[in-house]
């Protein structure tokens, strides 16, 4: 009978906090579900009903307990939570990718897990050291887009380049070749950007065609998850359509 | 002999958290700046004697004490405070505008005007109700771009309307007439972006050109930043150059 205990690393499982994200998990990862807790306060209605339906259609137990949320939610009006077995994503060769080097913060990497997806670029290397993805602040910022997201992480940058590198390579850096305005790629890429702090390292200029997103000195960077999604928007805008 | 108190809406002043932000702000407001506050665990050494010589040059009162970090600052690694009064902006008719409808989350609010200023449009309008942007987390999510953003709050659309209505304006709406990849503004124009929960009211999409920023329907939307910053990159292209 044990306790409920904070999300670590570690863990096999993870968590969706909040009755939408939970949604997503049940639409897009029904099979990885364990549990689905509901706390006292939740309101009875159709909401309810048909998170009940869709945990009872899939087999899923349901967990009447309050104890969880004080120990994995901070936030008030979180009523239920989505507990998950984490899984495996793998990456596709003709597939274009976003590649986050060393990214140190969870909830951006959960915002430009959501925006790729909203620009069909769900395929998305990490390279450590990095954050944990599964971390449940991840899984609440993607806004579900996790749960659609193939990621694999990667010890160094060298062995995503041995897999992946017979592709269009774009590094993002302010000391870069090119600007993002002349970027057309023609085939499969991969977008790679830097650390929040630190920015790739300059050897990256090396490789592939380096990019910079044009911008006034009056600042010094873009934040990264609006600079990855500049970057995404304007090189899939030729596979995008209004 | 009053003590230190919380940051309220209804202050003079407010603060600049941080020394890169302090820095920033007596760069770009130093006569907006009252006091600057420094911690004991502050270290001794070149940047703190660049901070004492422009306090000292421009008259500003240094003072040593520990109280007003417990008080208003939550992080780390925060030994210096600068203090100044709110100040007043002005939008001219000339010049682009960001307008802001009901913002709602201070932490966007900054990002927007970083990206801003990096695209050159640093007048924004805000419509209430919405966020304080002198909160210090307004300031901080910044990083000091707020110093160089002339803004000015609105108590409706209308109001703004009836004074800068005579310009190209863009309402940022999922249920739009035009794609974003289509528009090219061929004068001063203004891009209008709702709150973070509920987008603009549809009435907006009667005013001027409605724009969607194109992603695939696995997304409900982009977050508010990124979708602003998408759409303040793309409508000044022509205008900054790599």
């Amino acid at each position: 009978m044990a306790g409920y205990k904070r999300y670590r690393k570690e863990d096999p499982v993870s968590y969706a906090l909040g009755i939408t994200l939970t949604f997503e998990l049940l639409k897009y990862r029904t099979r990885q579900v364990t549990r689905v807790f509901i706390h006292s306060e939740m309101k009875q209605g159709e909401t309810l009903d048909k998170l009940m339906a869709l945990c009872r259609d899939a087999g899923i137990e349901v967990v009447y307990t309050n104890k969880i949320f004080n120990v994995l939610s901070q936030k008030e009006n979180c009523y239920v939570i989505g507990e998950f077995r984490k899984f495996k994503g793998t990456l596709e060769l003709d597939h274009s990718h976003v590649v986050l080097v060393n990214p140190s913060n969870a909830g951006n990497m959960g915002t430009i897990m959501r925006s790729a997806l909203g620009f069909g670029l769900q395929q998305m290397a990490i390279i450590r050291p990095a954050v944990d993805a599964f971390d449940p602040k991840v899984v609440r910022a993607s806004m579900g887009a996790i749960f659609s997201t193939n990621f694999v992480y990667f010890d160094s940058f060298a062995e995503y380049k041995e897999q992946f590198g017979a592709r269009e390579l774009y590094p993002f850096m302010l000391d870069a070749q090119s600007s993002l305005h002349q970027i057309r790629p023609q085939g499969t890429f991969s977008l790679i950007f830097g650390n929040e702090a630190t920015g790739l390292p300059s050897e990256f200029a090396q490789i592939g065609t380096s990019v910079i997103i044009p911008h006034s000195d009056r600042i010094d960077s873009l934040n990264l998850p609006i600079a990855a999604s500049i970057a995404m928007y304007e090189t899939t805008k030729h596979i995008i359509h209004a």
